[in-house]
């Protein structure tokens, strides 16, 4: 059984969290630097951006997880480190000055940027910070969860507990999204921590398997990041019988973070910048998962769709039009379209036409904070959920002058 | 020589035209349905939507060019007659009505339809005006083109004339846009008409191949349309001799046809929805057409680089993202980046890495309602040019309630 509990990344034995304002955002009221600590070298699992320019946190810390293991995760927001020429240096720098702190090797640190792209990030602010935030490191996982915001409203955090042969096991996560998100390993910022003891092996296998129906299932406008970065640190404080195959242990242990990855891809798409609405496409009857997903995905990811939500008009049309174009084999004439929110159901398309509908009704179904659009494309057994937001005002007066 | 010309579709030899408001649309000051007549059958040819759920009117339009002929295009606007159950039903009835008017066969209309989808179209409002519709069949290209357009704020039209062995040619067009236009045979409606002799073979060669860089490379919203149309009427009274192969009259054909299309995808951009601005992506020094066409599609799409547009904000990094999920093998360490529109040039991005530039000096080029991006991924030699515009908070506007 899992149950929720609070403490987000530190909620898991051994972990401790901090994060400050050191300067690279100009608004000292926001948080721009974030610390993880494990308490011993922990077995270490990462998904990328597949994006060709990637930044160069990315780079090492791919190059950091190849030894299966690490410690610490670090990480600034307010500048991507990316598209600049001292980019590898500046990230090599930022493992070192953890090293330097907390004795942890320095490829035994994590590293990742968030923020604006194409300009050098200086290093000082956090050398004179750094000293500060791992001297905070305590049961923060808060203050780490807003240091990784950029335009998040909200800082995303979960965390869950549950029993592997009689232990109990923790996982944690914090998450920052909200632009530049795209249904293609999505969602810039994942950091999980968990407590279960499992081989390097077995915790990239989970986790490349999880995003597939998790990050990668979330759309906020298409662009996908050069930053992307998901990682997880698995410690085995919690004495299970280490997982090193695919069985109970592994499954339960799939399920629970499952279940923290999908709470936090929502958590991203209702923040998603400028939404007003946390749209759900659910996607029935495909003859293939990989037909569910790239219907789902091509739904939830139409600019017209997504304006039709923020304006709470059951435009179905543009739903079957976004099918069409998927690029997936379906059958338009037996496709069904219902919506679905706490004000009720709505079917609006039956076998590829239009039924007819209550036009009050409609407004009063898609008037709610969260939407469900269900697709039956009734052709075989196969499912897929993903999760987007409506495209808003607040998105293009968001993105207009982002930079400056 | 190509030389612009007033005229329309009207202006080739033989063709007429009209639009009247017959009651499809609520509102009486905007026409809805449209003729284009040609004196005498004509070679036909057409390019169309890819999305698997086809309007009525695509469908059946396409069985009547099978015998490569066609001497009439009826368009209503307002109602796409779209997954309606009678949808080719009425789709034939509009070419049945053409005939009753003009002797001109049923199979010899060419008939398209736009506006919202999954509502039943009422054929009665176009019985009831036929007759006048056709007898006002004259010079009047402006009127058709007012009666195909939706949220398009001016009707788009371009004529030519040019000489194939010394008989004077023309090529006339009309064409509406606005949203749900994606680089994959884009923009609603486009009906060219001339008076040069061409096979029907040739001809839907020549309208295939010219697509590719005009029409495919417009950019909207990425929205692929379900009623996507673009035909063309060749009916010979120009008198020149026939193109029956690819030989010089061709390729001054195809240049001609290329100026108007290419002409009729900026205005379509620049139409956009809610657009403030034409943005013209040119992408130089690729290893293969396909590759320039798939970066400078990938770009003119980005979402976030488009607010970037609207907010007149030089965020090249959004560039090199979006080159960078193209999908095209690209060297990301030798793209250069540029600006330029009639304000000048503004180099930001210089072997993959930004440099510095002023931001007065940015605002001032991007402010401009003509802005072009420049790409040179120096590693080969093939060009392409890709058309857009930018987003803003009116294509929200526009799309959060078209329906109702």
């Amino acid at each position: 059984m899992i149950k929720e509990i609070q403490g987000g990344v530190c909620a898991p034995k051994g972990f401790k969290a901090s994060g400050v304002h050191c300067g690279i955002r100009k608004n000292k009221a926001k948080k721009d630097f974030a610390l993880i600590v494990s308490e011993v070298n922990a077995s270490a699992a990462g998904v990328f951006t597949q994006n060709l320019v990637k930044g160069a946190p990315v780079i090492l810390c791919k190059e950091h997880l190849k030894s299966g293991y690490a410690q610490a995760i670090v990480c600034n927001s307010g500048n991507a480190n990316t598209c600049n020429k001292n980019g590898i240096e500046i990230a090599e720098k930022m493992c070192q000055m953890v090293e330097r702190v907390s004795k942890i090797k320095a490829n035994d640190v994590l590293v990742a940027s968030t923020g604006v792209i194409g300009q050098p990030l200086n290093i000082a602010p956090m050398e004179e910070h750094i000293d500060q935030l791992y001297s905070l490191l305590g049961d923060d996982s808060k203050s780490a969860a807003e240091a990784i915001m950029t335009t998040d409203t909200i800082a995303k955090s979960v965390a869950v507990k549950f029993t592997l042969g009689g232990r109990e096991c923790k996982i944690g996560a914090i998450a920052k999204g909200v632009g530049m998100v795209c249904p293609n390993m999505a969602t810039n910022l994942i950091f999980i921590t968990s407590d279960v003891a499992i081989s390097p092996k077995m915790l990239q296998k989970a986790l490349s398997n999880d995003v597939k129906s998790s990050f990668n299932m979330v759309s906020v406008d298409g662009d996908q990041s050069t930053n992307d970065t998901c990682v997880i640190l698995c410690n085995g404080l919690a004495q299970n019988k280490i997982i090193e195959e695919v069985n109970a242990d592994y499954k339960a242990f799939a399920k629970a973070l499952n279940y923290c990855t999908v709470k936090l891809s929502k958590m991203i798409a209702k923040d998603g910048e400028g939404a007003t609405k946390l749209i759900e496409c659910n996607v029935f009857g495909a003859k293939s998962v990989k037909m569910a997903r790239g219907v789902a995905k091509t739904v939830i990811k139409s600019s017209l769709f997504k304006a039709a939500m923020f304006g709470a008009d059951a435009n179905w049309g543009r739903v079957l039009c976004a099918i069409g174009y998927s690029g997936e084999e379906v059958e338009v004439e037996r496709v069904d379209v219902s919506f679905k929110s706490k004000a009720g159901v709505l079917e609006v398309c039956k076998d590829g036409y239009g039924i007819e509908f209550s036009e009050e009704h409609a407004k009063k179904v898609l008037s709610e904070d969260e939407v469900q659009v269900n697709i039956n494309l009734k052709i075989g057994k196969c499912k897929a959920s993903a999760w987007g937001c409506d495209l808003t005002y607040d998105y293009v007066k968001i993105n207009g002058d982002y930079r400056t």
